[in-house]
This record gives C-alpha cells, structure tokens and sequence, in this order.
C-alpha cells in the first residue's frame, strides 16, 4: 500500500537512499518536512544545490573545499614541513579537533583493500608523493587502526622512506578514560609496544 | 573545527534538523550526497519542492494528497458508510495494509493531550461530526492503543453515540506470535475482556 499522495512516496523512496535510514525513518523525515516552514525547506534545497555545485577537492591535499588550494593549504601559518595524512576529510575534521597539529593534510580519498578492489591507483598516492620536497620533514600516517588502515601505512612507509622523508604513525594503545580489565588483546600489546619511557 | 567549507557545515546543520538525526550521522548523509551524481541530488532537490507545493491536506479526510478530495474518499467502490478515525496519515497506510477495511478514514491530525496543550479544537473533530450523515452506520476507533489515543476514543465515543451511530473501538489483546508469558499485565487483561466466543 502506498500514500494518496505519488510525491510523498517519492519522498520517502528518496530519503531511504541514505546511509542508514530505513523506509520508517524517512518516513518520519517526510512528515517532519511537510510540517516544516517554507523557508525550512527552501534552506535544505539550497544547500543541495550549492553541495554540488560549490563543494570540489583541494588539487592539493584533496580535502573538501570551495576554494582551490583550500583555507588549509593556502594558510601561510601552517608547519609545511609537515604532512599528516588520512583516509578521508573528515578525519582531518577529527584531528584539526584536538589542535595538536599545524601542519598540512592529505586525504588518501580511502585505504588499500584488495577484496574491495582498490588499489594504490585508486588513492591520492601519487599526488602525496609529488607533494614532498625539501621542505617536507615528517609524515605522520594518520589512517585508522584497523587492517586496511595498517595495511596502508605500511606500504606509504615503504614508499616515503627510501625518499629519507621521516616517517611515523600515530600511536595505538588504550584510549583514555578504558579499563585494563576490558581492553581486547591486541590493543593492549599493541599499548605495551608502544610505551614511552617516563 | 569546522569543515574547510562552509557549504558542507550548512548541509551538516540542515541535515543535523531531521528528527532522530544528530551530527554524526548528517556527516555520512553529506559525505553520501557529495559521492552521489547530479541527477541523484536534482531528484532530491524535486521532491523536497515537490512536498512543499503540491501535497496537502484532504479536506474531507485530512489524509495527505495531491487532489482534493483525495483518491480514496473520492473512490467510489469504498463503502461510505463506514468511517475509520486515525491519529495521522500514516495510521491510513497501516490500516490500508491490512486490506481488511473498505470504507473511508477521518484522521484527527493527533490525540487529546492535555499536557501537550493540545484539546478538541486542535483537532479535526468538527470536521468529522460534519461528515456523520444518514449513510454512515459505524465508526471505528483507531487510535493508538495508548492513554491519549484511548481518552481521545472516548471523548469521540460521547459526541458519537447520541447521534445514534455504532461506534467501536479496535481491539487491544496480545499480537499475532506473542507470548501469553511474556505479555504485559494490561495488555492480557485486555484481551481477556476483548475475547470473542468460538
């Protein structure tokens, strides 16, 4: 059974397409929508359009941008002799959080994952190399600590060394605030590995 | 931190506004809808403007529609004697579903809710006395089984039944493959006073 209304079906089809959001949820956005102002709704179609029609990557670092380099690159008060490199923009969001570092990004636009058929093709891999020069001191491998995050660092490691560019990836150990008690094995040896003298 | 664009912050807030959305997940939707094509996103954009101008309220019904009257009280094969109040539109979609019921719905537009601060004249009630005539004979109760759709039945069980029209109430009893062990104290008692002899 479907609505009186085609557009309202139409609405509902289209919201199910998002990540995560079943046909009861955009349902419940439908509804939502149709309660919301004229205004509401013509600020969501603006941002819509202007999601495809502004938003491009960095040619540099391939964040997300509006303008070409983006504000990150372009920033005369960043450390470029510093490059942290990540999987996607929002893990640069993540890091830029925490203020601990100030120098240039590089979005990978993925990892490595071979039963997903990407390839080191398939990523900015080439680009990062072509980014560093003299300048470049220090490679921080910021992708997440998983197996193809790994996997990745591995292999950018293996590329950037032989450059006797600096090399480092962030650590993994127990996140703070965990219990020891319930921490799974492989963190915790990875926590032991990775201690630093005091 | 925010983003390096602007655009993507203002679609992570328009997206953050739908209901059961926070900020992580309006992310994924963003990140989604910048990985989708033009044609994806001028679809969503349609729709959105579609919702707006084109889907109203019945103004017999109160259900959702394009055409006034809407296609089921304009439908000539339902039986216009029978009349079905639900809460809200989407309680019309549940029933249809069923295919049990073939006459017309009312919906209120929602439930009694004092503390809501919401009453008799926030509802579509007035509408519904004006549709009782000398055609229909019942009217079926479907709000939902909870303390303000329950208040709200027998509010409309009083203005109805001197108008010398049957007037009923769904029944409220254990779900289809439940467990008579497992069920609630009010729902079994429920069912008790709603059994039907075999």
């Amino acid at each position: 059974m479907k609505y009186a209304s085609d557009v309202v079906e139409r609405a509902i089809n289209e919201f199910s397409k998002l990540p995560g959001i079943g046909r009861k949820t955009a349902q419940r956005h439908v509804f939502f929508l149709l309660k919301s102002t004229d205004d509401e709704i013509d600020e969501l179609v603006r941002v819509l359009k202007d999601l495809k029609e502004k938003v491009r990557h960095c040619s540099l670092c391939f964040n997300l941008t509006e303008v070409d380099p983006c504000p990150l690159c372009s920033n005369p008060e960043r450390d470029r002799s510093m490059i942290c490199v990540v999987e996607e923009p929002n893990d640069v969001v993540a890091v830029e959080k925490t203020g601990e570092f100030k120098g240039l990004y590089h979005c990978l636009g993925g990892v490595l994952s071979p039963l997903d058929g990407v390839g080191p093709d398939d990523l900015h891999i080439k680009e990062l190399l072509a980014r560093l020069d003299e300048q470049t001191t220090e490679v921080i491998i910021a992708t997440n600590p998983n197996t193809e995050g790994e996997a990745t660092a591995l292999y950018l490691a293996r590329l950037i060394k032989p450059l006797g560019i600096k090399i480092s990836r962030i650590a993994r150990g127990l996140p703070v605030g965990a219990d020891l008690e319930y921490a799974d094995e492989i963190t915790l040896s990875r926590a032991f590995e990775g201690r630093i003298s005091l």
